[in-house]
């Protein structure tokens, strides 16, 4: 028995319902556009007849270069005598001629990688008779000298110029922009012109047969799919080269054959707001071109129920079926043609980020998917978006358009911000508290003394740094747009100016920065806010706690923090970082005399200073998560990070020594050596703590031990906020986290203190202090030694930045400045790994230390608190390892939500 | 039954001959020296006869609280009867009496920790008889006075201190500056008063009754074990607190009782050299103390030949037998009675790393031991000290009364060396080579580029860095004698001098460093250098060999260290780091430009002038070693390290800054202003190279993969070095090793341009190239993906310092400034994990990695490359792991032999 190597669209009738495996066979057999429009037409929905040559007859044709195969060319030609029947037209019948096209369409969509041929079924005698039939010679030579050209590049291999310098030098010498300018006498001759290119460049003449016209175009976009750009695109998509694509010939209908013909497109829910309503455009008397053209103006689809009602009507109907078929919004190509509506192609509609949420939802209220399918069709991203201002669309184009796009730099914390730039910490802090300005904080960099800078403004520019830089990870914290390493803005900090090719912008002038696409314009552009308080959106992220394993905490180190994050769905706080609250302005100084102190008793008395500070950040935080779990990290950060810049004290050393020189008086001079002394004193003593890695130094428990009177006080901070918070009837449930560790030594002292304090100061009030103590995994070493941790660590939470850093061996300070960014471009690393964790280095540490942290102490509570927590394929990696929560940045938490659910409905 | 609480000395008669567990249960019982003194009477060794109480008499006097058990008591009783009739003494008997002394011996020696009574059994009625039968009074009012003082003391709990006042009031009244001095008429006095003291301080009289005498001392020394004194050593020693001290009751002998009576100590070897003969030294008619407090002059031990020919032949037996029973040299206390020789204890000899090695090869010789034991009875330490010059003993205990020695520093690297001082590194190397001095590098701390004048130098000095800094690790690497850290010394750069105190020692003069101990002398002091060749440590090395299972390589980066290494039994070099060729002063300016390189055109310029320099480095490798496998390691560091100092240049600027303020020529001006500008083009460039955390950031494979050309040189180079010496008839074996990989696809590409390079000149010279490609694993996520680096790599080499670091989080430069040392002090780490491989931690990465790396290709060379390849404990967890290879600096390669053979007999 001879192969079938032809469907009918219409041969899958209803006894052919295929699913799953069965559907993907099909897409194989047929391509993606082949199997749909066999699809439709089984729906009953009215789609121009045709058929599907098989990606079988590909291959087929492929490997004999010989030709298509006579069963082939024999298949061919009685489907298309059954289109004929159908349709009541025929082939090259200059009377009632049947036109067709000719697309490809694989498995996968390769959009624009292969070829189509309109028109088929033209030559001079169907032209004739068509220029009767539809009393509009225009038109028909149009649609004739289409096909010549497109035949003659496409199939036959001449090169598209010589018929492009025709038509420039006939706009030419009518003076006209565009082909609709020229006279049906010009197109006369061009159609001639176009036939004598193809007698010369091709070597014999345009074929004037259709059913020649057919055979060879069939055999051009066989050929396409070995041709280099689709080889190319198979490449880099990881498409098999193997599957061959599939031809589909299907009959031509025209929107432009008079006032009862019309074409256009429609999307059967808003892709705006996801509201179910058909929304779309379309034009009577025109084709498809038009609409996209944008030369004539469209009518929205409502005006297509005042003038074809009917029409109108099938149309909704048709959207309504594809969409319950296809379960999804659906965005839809029409045609009518003498007052009958044809569907050229549908498929799954784009949409906005609250479109996408909204439609979802409904479709669940529809009863056409279920909340698990309607989980897995919102992306983590789409949900992200809705937290972060956006520019309104429009005023960005004008932007643009208007010149005023400074340059773009990485785009490293979503959503726009608008203010005056303020070019240092103190400066943005009181214009926007003092003077109730926006404020862009724009630095070369950002330091941990600019946290307060970056607090107080709306967004942070740098001109260095990656996207893991000290301005990034805040930003991202804090859910501050920001842009980094905008290499091409140059800050004059003397100048109070930035500069950008030949733009100069002063301090205080206006600029909006975009942290979603990393660009930077001058001036102000409009931003609209999208709603956490969507309705849509808070259902959907209700399912998703409905379905998720992953307990979703957040990084909080402010009560103001902390309530957005509950407000937002965390559950606990899994991480307080204790030294953001020194580097406020007003305790920074405190901190300072506590490291610069020479002795223990100084430096007790600094400590005692920050107690009560340190007792009313933590009340604060118990009373914002009433009862939820708060861990609270111990100082982690080495304490040169709280001392003045070294490199601006030399500097002003520098100075007083160069206005030594000048000096006149003997005070001056005195005053000068004295300045001179100081400052030099402080920096022997930043010297002293200097270090050549402060990754791998003195920082974490490390401090601790050294200094122990600085964990004593902040523990006691810790258990005295836990009691006045109880006695306003508020439960507090603290975790005391100790950094850095890498071996179980370094924990037991800590967490004898912890229990020293806790029994004094319960017996003091009477009370039961309860906590936990547990400790972050950010070391190799306690990665692997993390059975014996367990012993002592009744938590672990894995700081997954440190731990990458250590396990690859990478600075996260340095890395993307040199060599991380590079890796990635080249391939030879496939995901940053501070993007997304690693899965085969650092997750096999992390699953390794799960697995012995609960062989020792069974049921022990475990976590991630790093950059990753709100990155949802590292979701994805420690739920299926079996943690039992991520923590991520507050405006991270839904997108964890969400991230979990799809990760648990993904591995069941 | 009552159980047996006293063992007399003789009971241990020729059927009870212990071995292993049983001799060890003795010991448990008897204590070691009551074991020792029963064992050499059972060998017919003449011992004072005495008994033993055991240890679990201690510890039922110690649970009972109520004195010692009545059946001890009666079983001492028994004992010194036995006693008594041996001696035909009589213990209290004033006409023949017998004194006892009464000593702790517990299961493990602990010196000094517990108490001691002797000439217990004197009372006032034996003083009256022993004068008589001694003729001695002074000696035996001495006696007397020395038992009530001891028992006072440590019996009945009085203060030391009125004895001694009123010895220091006689001594005073007599003007003589000791006891001897004093007259028969102050002791009679002396003893009244200390009679009186006893009365007053301890409420009850001194003892008269021998018998109570004997039982208090026995009381006093089982309580001392429960002493403060002996339980913080036990804790310290890892002692158990059960195990309970025995006690030994042991008749008085004395070697002051005329001139046929003596007393000496005697070593059955030489201790300095090991040759096999009697060393020791005696004095007729003296007691025990004379010889030690060295008042009188001591005679050598062969002269007890010539005075008592008899007596010294029947030592000499006693030594042989004692040496062949306990199979080592024996440190032996005899006493002399009347003729009468009496051995009163032998215990195995302290000697010198030199006699400790012969010794063990000539007690193989004489039959004694094995090979095996042999090799465990020569510590790593005793091997090391062979290889390094030591200051004579004499000129340095002169220098130091001389008041020369200036400070002690880190002993980091040892050895002695003499020198004079040089403050840079380039007039250390110009003094060295053109005035042939012997020159001291004295620096506040070594770099890089520093590295020529230590290599010029006999010794290194620096006032700052710790025991990993560096100078330490440069240091140890080339074997030169180096003390750093000695923070008590001023480096005066401007003055060209250095101060300790109040001394100040010019650039120039000579001073004396000893890297064993860490001390510093100003002048010389002579040295003398221990050889190698020492044809019983070539022995003992060559019987290590024959038992290790682990190969020994060296870490070699020039020709002169292959050779060296070959010379001390290295079987390949392990790890050459091409790095140090390029600080040479010739080459580094070459590799500046490389680095300043603007485009690849510069770069690959400098590259080319490289290349026949390394290609010379790598040829002089190959024929020093001849075919063994040479493993290269390709660049490593970050590219700043060759760059000049960044704060110097800072320095250099401000310099000229400030003489522009007193510039008068416009010349000056323009000139000052362009090496401004020069200076500060440098300064960029080592500011764009500069990173937060270098140990992380670019280096390694990654400058390999970011500056291809690199690589492409050093490998090209080490091939054209190979066919260089094939044409020599000389075979080379290189590996090609790449630095800090944490990922296989850094591999891949380096493999291919490898292979690459070979197949090119492979053709071009008509030959097989044959080479391994490897890499080294140094960051943790290299361990744990080892299985898919094996894939391409064919040989592992461990950079356990690099790994050690990021495993803990550690950095090994700031490690010891910082935390580490007070780490070690706290006791929240046990060891350095720089000095001896963290088994928890870093040697689960290590031993995963070798069995991944052998799953994914069985027989994969793995050996370790960092410091702790010459580190005995580290050693010893490599071979148990089953790494095939250790590469330590070319010094430790003999300590490895030995480490490694250890490790193979302990754990076979």
């Amino acid at each position: 028995m001879s192969e079938k190597w032809v469907y009918a669209f219409d041969e899958l009738n209803e006894a052919n319902t295929f699913c799953g495996d069965e559907w993907d066979e099909v897409r194989g057999l047929l391509g993606g556009k082949g199997a749909n429009l066999a699809d439709m037409t089984r729906l009953g929905v009215a789609v121009p007849p045709g058929f599907t040559i098989t990606s079988m007859a590909c291959n087929a044709y492929l490997d004999s270069k010989e030709g298509l195969p006579p069963d082939v060319l024999a298949q061919i030609d009685e489907a298309l005598a059954d289109i004929e029947n159908t349709a009541g037209k025929s082939f090259g019948d200059p009377s009632n001629p049947l036109l067709v096209s000719c697309r490809s369409g694989a498995k996968f969509s390769m959009p624009g990688m292969m070829d189509t041929v309109l028109n088929i079924g033209m030559n001079d005698a169907v032209v004739e008779g068509m220029t009767q039939l539809f009393d509009d010679k225009r038109f028909v030579l149009d649609s004739y000298r289409r096909l010549i050209q497109m035949f003659a590049t496409v199939v036959m291999g001449v090169r598209e110029q010589p018929f492009e310098d025709i038509l420039s030098e006939y706009r030419a010498r009518r003076e006209v922009p565009n082909d609709s300018g020229l006279l049906v006498e010009d197109l006369e001759e061009i159609v001639e012109k176009f036939k004598a290119i193809v007698a010369r460049f091709a070597g014999r003449s345009f074929p004037e047969d259709p059913t020649e016209q057919l055979t060879m175009a069939v055999e051009a976009v066989f050929r396409s799919w070995d041709g280099k750009r689709a080889n190319d695109y198979r490449r880099a998509a990881g498409i098999p080269n193997d599957l061959g694509t599939a031809v589909n010939v299907q009959t031509m209908v025209f929107g432009n054959m008079g006032m009862d013909s019309a074409t256009g497109v429609a999307v059967s829910r808003s892709a705006t707001t996801g509201e179910n309503q058909l929304e779309g455009d379309f034009l009577v008397n025109a084709q498809g071109e038009d609409v996209v053209a944008g030369t004539r103006q469209t009518s929205g689809i409502d005006e297509l129920g005042v003038v074809m009602p009917e029409l109108f009507t099938e149309l909704q109907t048709y959207a309504d079926l594809l969409e319950r078929h296809y379960t999804d919004m659906q965005d839809i190509e029409f045609t009518i043609e003498n007052g009958k509506l044809w569907l050229l192609q549908t498929r799954d509609g784009k949409r906005t980020a609250q479109a996408a949420v909204r439609i979802a939802v409904d479709l669940v209220a529809d009863g056409i998917i279920s909340q698990e399918t309607a989980l897995m069709r919102v992306t983590p991203e789409q949900v992200e978006f809705f937290l972060h201002p956006q520019f309104e669309s429009q005023a960005k184009l004008t932007a643009t358009s208007e010149g005023l796009l400074l340059t773009t730099g990485l785009n490293v914390s979503p959503g726009a911000a608008v203010g005056i730039i303020a070019l240092d910490a103190n400066l943005a802090e009181s214009w926007s508290q003092d003077r109730e300005e926006s404020v862009i904080l724009v630095r070369p960099e950002t330091k941990p003394d600019d946290v307060h800078g970056m607090l107080a403004s709306a967004g942070v520019l740098t001109s260095s740094g990656g996207r893991t830089s000290h301005a990034a990870l805040v930003a991202r914290q804090f859910g501050k747009p920001a842009v980094v390493g905008a290499a091409e803005i140059a800050v004059d900090l003397n100048a109070r100016q930035i500069t950008v090719g030949q733009m100069t912008i002063e301090e205080g002038d206006w600029i909006s920065i975009d942290g979603t696409t990393g660009e930077v314009f001058a001036g102000k552009i409009a931003t609209r806010v999208p709603d956490i308080d969507d309705m849509w959106l808070m259902t959907l992220l209700e399912w998703a706690d409905g379905v998720r394993r992953l307990d979703v905490w957040a990084n909080a180190d402010y009560p103001e923090d902390a309530e957005r994050a509950v407000k937002l769905g965390a559950n606990g706080i899994g991480l307080c970082r204790t030294e953001h609250m020194f580097f406020n302005p007003a305790r920074l100084p405190i901190m300072q005399d506590m490291i610069m102190a020479t002795n223990p008793v100084r430096r007790r008395e600094a400590l005692e200073q920050l107690l009560p500070l340190q007792r009313m950040d933590f009340a604060g935080l118990f009373r914002a998560m009433t009862g939820k779990p708060v861990i609270i990290r111990l100082l982690d950060p080495p304490l040169h990070e709280f001392l003045p810049n070294y490199d601006k004290l030399s500097h002003d050393v520098t100075d007083r020594k160069i206005r030594l020189t000048a000096a006149t008086t003997l005070e001056e001079v005195d005053s000068l050596l004295r300045e001179i002394e100081d400052t030099e004193k402080i920096m022997e003593r930043i010297e002293s703590l200097h270090e050549s890695n402060p990754m791998l130094g003195l920082r974490g428990v490390r401090l601790g031990i050294l200094f122990p009177d600085l964990p004593r006080m902040q523990i006691r901070a810790i258990f005295e906020a836990m009691i006045e918070v109880n006695n306003e009837g508020v439960e507090a449930n603290p975790g005391i986290m100790i950094p850095l560790s890498s071996d179980a030594a370094e924990l037991q002292p800590l967490k004898e203190v912890a229990a020293e304090i806790a029994a004094e100061l319960g017996e003091l009030h009477g009370i039961d202090i309860e906590y936990e103590f547990g400790t972050m995994i950010e070391t190799p070493r306690a990665a692997i030694t993390a059975g014996e941790l367990a012993e002592t660590a009744e938590f672990f939470s894995f700081g997954t930045n440190d731990l990458t850093q250590m396990t690859f061996g990478i600075s996260r300070d340095d890395a993307e400045k040199n060599f991380l960014l590079e890796y990635l471009r080249m391939g030879v690393l496939r995901t940053n790994p501070f993007d997304t964790l690693d899965a085969r280095g650092v997750g096999t540490l992390i699953k390794g230390a799960v697995d012995a942290g609960r062989r020792t102490r069974p049921g022990i509570h475990v976590g991630i608190c790093g950059e990753h927590g709100g990155d949802p394929a590292s979701i994805a990696l420690v739920d299926s390892m079996g943690l039992d929560y991520v923590s991520c940045s507050p405006l991270r938490v839904p997108v964890a939500r969400l991230a979990a659910a799809q990760s648990a409905l993904s591995n069941p």
